[in-house]
């Protein structure tokens, strides 16, 4: 149902880059496509551009519906749309499907054009730095030269980060959700069981699935399942499930297996997740975040890494997320500060995990809505 | 290598009991064997006794060595022999495998007598209450009657805690390590994850991967992987592995992966657990985990359960510990406080997470030898 404040019918449309693009990993992509969606007017000057970038799981449907009888509008239609902190009646909204993502653009799903057979697991490991180059040139395909703001949470996060950094006289505002630097060991490890879970899948084939005409959906599943549970939080979970059972009161006294509510949940989420997304790209993604370090060209001086940032920046972290714990947003506020940059910090006190990004709290709503105002077009 | 300290060459035995064990999930066990070692001696009096519990993985070689060429001791060696916290030169210690445990004592692997055939997946759902039935009986075919302590850790302290709660006249001390009340439904989660690897491996058979003479490996390590990875903290992570690569320097701008040393260390978890330890038993202890709730039969009143305790307990938690957190065994020293009991609780500052009850730390290895002392026998 379309309500006030949406954006309302949307229709993706594809760019094509005939230009090859030289990637992180040295291979070079002799030409992409990528899938995008535009919300608002872009402004006669150019000025008025907002870049979305996404997380591990999303794409280019960030707002709006694809037609009347959608059930659900695009991920992030809490924050886009008129009046909205992302105001479209303000600003010209971008958002696409990364480079390497599976909801249209080039990536695993496509067909490399020197086999003419779907790239697979040999589609090149696109990195964050990829993205925003691949970005970079979508803006000007648009007439856009330097971003109003450039927004993200989670991987999403680390692209508006890269973006400020190598970019720094084209992106005016840079706003990180729930970000981190680089990944802790624990953060690896739990990308690693999910990949496991996916490599170790004896329909995976060495990640030429399609052409078996297989899917590693049990591995996905699992691995989703793992990621799932990794952004919400315990006490958001125990307020959501508690120990309540599917059917029935707490009675492990017959033969019958107990299924907990929490079991039939991630069960679900898992089974869901596994027919509609990649697992090559899912690798993929996995990959990319446990590869960024925007630090690492500075030897590891974070401070440093921040010194040619120009951008106003915000950063926002939620109390309750222990897959990128506030400590981690504080490390990029704390090095902005000390690298005499304009920052604004925010821990929003919630419950919701490292999902908070996408959920509904005034007062995360709120600061959004009142640091996007200070933008200007 | 035997150093002084150590109880030396220990030898499993095995004792058989031909009474029917009814269930807490409504069977009836026709009869059972249960493998134990013991350290120390028995006084006349039989009230130098002491209980040590296992967690989900562990079993009845807690201490000591089964041959000179052993190269690592029983599980627990830290804390049990002659001079040690739990001192074999003051105390009878018995150790054995649960019932459903797959080191000896009958569980999945064993023959179902009325079929001749494996139990498999057909073993009853034993649970924290019939593990100290089962104790119970041991302890009485040992000439014991009332132990001088109960002691574990995580799943072994739920059992330690049970059997103070069920059987307060025969429990003089009770020691829980990093326990809990109850499951929150992360954990439940994290259990579920664990089980659904398991039980989606092609090799599972529906449990009876015996009879096909195969291995669910796939399943159990990834199982195994996200065990342990709850079972470390953040922190030890980042203080063991931060983001070191297996070898050479991070330059991630090659053809080929690059493996994190923390992934490479999680699949030799996975991979060495897979080969010794039973699917089916892993089912059997995570399900036992779930269920466990000492208040249910309490209304859910913490306090009220606590009430008939006897025995003088010991409650400690580790700081890094997110899977039985701190705050989770306050709530059994704040029960035992409300009613009245004797108890001590400690937080240990350490980075070991949910694991430490295993590690050498000075604080706890202190704490637990001046609380041993105090013990009566």
């Amino acid at each position: 149902m379309i309500e006030s404040g949406s954006v309302g019918i949307v229709t993706p449309f594809t760019e094509s880059f005939a230009e090859p693009l030289a990637l992180v990993c040295g291979r070079v992509l002799s030409g992409y496509e990528l899938v995008v969606e535009t919300y608002g007017e872009l402004n006669a000057a150019g000025t008025n551009a907002i870049l979305i970038c996404h997380a591990l799981s999303g794409n280019h449907h960030a707002a709006g519906f694809h037609s009347t009888e959608d059930q659900k509008p695009g991920w992030w239609d809490l924050l886009i749309g008129p009046g909205k902190p992302i105001d479209t009646d303000r600003f010209f909204v971008v958002s696409l499907n990364n480079l390497g993502g599976c909801d249209g653009s080039t990536g695993p799903r496509s067909i490399n054009p020197e086999t003419g057979m779907p790239w697979g697991p040999d589609f090149p490991a696109v990195q964050v730095a990829d993205w925003v180059e691949s970005q970079r040139r979508l803006g000007e395909r648009l007439g856009i030269n330097r971003w109003a703001a450039v927004i993200g949470g989670s991987l999403g996060g680390m692209q508006a980060l890269q973006w400020a950094v190598k970019h720094p006289e084209e992106v005016a505002n840079c706003v990180m959700l729930a970000c981190a630097p680089k990944l802790t060991a624990q953060n690896i490890a739990f990308n690693e069981i999910a990949r496991h879970a996916i490599l170790t899948d004896p329909e995976w084939h060495e990640g030429h699935y399609a052409l078996e005409q297989k899917v590693p959906t049990r591995g996905l599943a699992l691995a989703r399942m793992v990621g799932h549970l990794t952004y919400m939080s315990a006490d958001g979970m125990s307020d959501k499930f508690g120990r309540e059972l599917r059917e029935g009161s707490f009675t492990p006294n017959n033969e019958e297996e107990v299924v907990f509510q929490v079991e039939s949940y991630l069960r679900y989420q898992g089974s869901q997740f596994s027919t509609r997304f990649d697992a090559n790209t899912y690798v993929l993604m996995t990959r990319a975040l446990d590869y960024f370090d925007i630090a690492a060209d500075y030897n590891g001086d974070l401070t440093q890494a921040m010194s040619a940032i120009q951008a106003r920046c915000l950063v926002v972290s939620y109390s309750s997320d222990w897959r990128f714990a506030p400590a981690r947003s504080r490390e990029i506020s704390d090095a902005l500060l000390k690298a005499g940059k304009k920052v604004t910090y925010a821990e929003i006190a919630t419950e919701g995990g490292h999902d908070a990004f996408l959920l509904d709290d005034a007062h995360y709503l709120n600061l959004m809505d009142a640091w996007m105002r200070q933008v200007e077009v």
